[in-house]
């Protein structure tokens, strides 16, 4: 059978202020879109399907179209667990009501144990714990770190591993040896950090969700799909996408997705910014970190830069500030200074001080004894 | 067919800062026994399921376990709108997979329109809406209130009448005339107050949420559940249940519940209410108003009689507060102070100031003269 793989859809997170619901739904969209391309016969979501605990009605409205337009009306099966930012609470509501119409939702411990049988497929849909739920599942106190539980929870499932079937395991924890981005919450349990790659051996497939970076793991059978979207700017160089995995053969490959807005990094001076031919080549609708070649102050700055680019995320200088001399360089007609009161202004400059009488006085004599002939201080 | 009707759970509901989960969860099942009892054949839920808007996660635990149970393990058909109190976008949560088994979940105007066949009825599931959602729907910007709406809501509705079916109408307003208690939250509108009655009389029933005393309304053919505990002091006569309505004879009649705690007002002495003898008469578990038939000061009053009574909603004095003057007449020895010092006392008592030397003159002067052979003063 044919599955695709998708993760960390976090609906409703912001990305510096910014609302990002309509590229969320323009991106689930195109997900869904590869699904009736590909004619998938399942949809694997594993974990992070919204950004907080308490999400927005707003995300509440299009978390709840999606999955019904998913699986109600395109009728795709759906094998999807809760994350480390989804409430297993909230996010249950309805669970019971789904798998009549084969959407299989797991957001407890308990229920990774009861294999999802489709195709030639179990599938073992692990949803993010915490330690303590472990600890009151297998009635072990010892288990204090998910890296402790994790032995028991993968042999309880392997148990009931029918030898004639193919095995994917669906969860969302980091795994060590992952490389992170920003986007990510950090999740580190007893001063270790993420689980051994090894205790995956067994399955077929590994479908992973939490970290945003779909090549943040390279293990010959286990993928995080990384986010739909870029989610922090760190991700701008990544390909962001969904696997699609066929179990008879093992196989997976990626297709990317194009978001309604990229991420994109911009390098120019204040003047080319704004400047029609300049940004005639610039797709101003992007989500911009700016590199701002000039070193001086602009007051207003933001506002301006705003009415051309809408969507700024941030903006640093390329080359550092000026400091406050080189403003004054450029705005005082220094030659018509003397030496001492250029001396002066130097002094107070560097020191935030003004010379004492004393201090004056040395000066004076010693840019006498420099200038001998007795030029003006 | 049978119909129990049912509203108004408020689940999360505080009363006087005490969590009412526990009764809460007591009382539903309570309902549910009697649903059971008199095997009926669709359970009618008039809105205001939560509390709150954001209900907490014990909440929605609450909530899912029990539509869950009575719909998926009992297997009886649901009937249910949103109220005031619940948010319709994120109640609406699983409504599209409900209806595969029999739970019909309506949270927008525009499902009301769509009658719910079952037996001999049709049922109509009006939720609780704005009047700018009646504006949009009927796309008439004159409908500014809800009485302005609810003739062309009512009208239509009639519109997709089946004259061999009774009809039933499942909503969650005030109704003109309808009595309140204080745990309602008034809904009032563009100064108008309620439903014209007249609007309902083409209905076989109207089931209502919104107002919690079972009694609100007497209208032949329309009633309000009320809620299934008392959830004010307001409430503690009123008894409390569902309706068991008969569609065939259009006869309906109140099957009272019992609660986990009462509510109950409590009058003696505080001597009296730490007396064993006297709690031993009371079921201390109870929510009591307590009327304190002392009118002196207690210290520590509140933690000295939550030791007995765990769940006091409020204490009020039944015969008032002693005056400071009545305190002092009490525990300072007045026959041992003269005449001057009393006098003295009691302007210090009604002024709040002091005598001056001239008023305390003439004091003097008044009690010689009074006093004639020249008492102590």
């Amino acid at each position: 059978m044919k599955v695709l793989h998708t993760a960390d859809w976090h609906i409703g997170k912001k990305l510096h202020g910014y609302d990002l619901l309509p590229d969320q739904a323009y991106i689930l969209d195109q997900i869904l879109k590869i699904a009736k391309a590909e004619a998938v016969d399942a949809i694997m979501i594993a974990g992070d399907l919204y950004d907080r605990s308490v999400p927005s009605e707003d995300s509440v409205r299009l978390l709840n179209q999606t999955i019904a337009e998913w699986n109600l009306t395109e009728e795709f099966p759906l094998l999807a667990i809760s994350g480390n930012h989804d409430s297993a609470t909230r996010l249950a509501t309805g669970a019971p009501w789904f798998n009549q119409s084969n959407f299989h939702l797991h957001t407890r411990l308990a229920e990774a144990f009861n294999p999802i049988e489709m195709g030639d497929t179990q599938f073992y849909l692990l949803p993010y714990f915490e330690p303590v739920d472990a600890r009151i599942y297998f009635e072990d106190p010892e288990l204090r770190t998910i890296q402790a539980a994790m032995p028991k929870v993968i042999e309880k499932i392997k148990a009931s591993f029918d030898p004639a079937k193919k095995h994917i395991l669906v969860s969302h924890f980091f795994v060590s040896g992952s490389s992170k981005t920003d986007s990510e919450t950090k999740i580190e349990v007893g001063g270790l950090d993420g689980i051994n790659g090894n205790l995956l051996t067994d399955f077929d497939y590994v479908a992973l969700g939490h970290l945003h970076g779909k090549d943040a793991l390279k293990v010959d059978n286990a993928r995080y799909s990384g986010s739909p979207l870029k989610y922090s700017l760190s991700e701008k160089n990544q390909a962001k996408g969904v696997w699609i995995l066929e179990t008879d053969t093992g196989e997976f490959s990626f297709r990317e997705l194009t978001p309604l807005h990229e991420i994109e990094e911009l390098q120019a001076s204040f003047a080319e910014l704004l400047d029609p031919e300049f940004y005639a080549t610039v797709d101003r609708e992007n989500y911009l970190s700016i590199l701002l070649e000039d070193r001086a102050v602009i007051p207003n700055l933001m506002n301006q830069l705003r009415q051309v680019y809408p969507r700024i995320i941030q903006v640093e200088r390329a080359n550092g500030f000026e400091t406050a001399i080189e403003t004054r360089l450029k705005t005082e007609n220094i030659k018509e200074k003397s030496p001492i009161t250029l001396t002066e202004d130097f002094f107070t400059e560097v020191s935030q001080d003004d010379l004492t009488a004393l201090q004056k006085k040395w000066i004076e004599d010693g840019l006498h004894s420099i200038l001998k002939k007795g030029g003006a201080i």
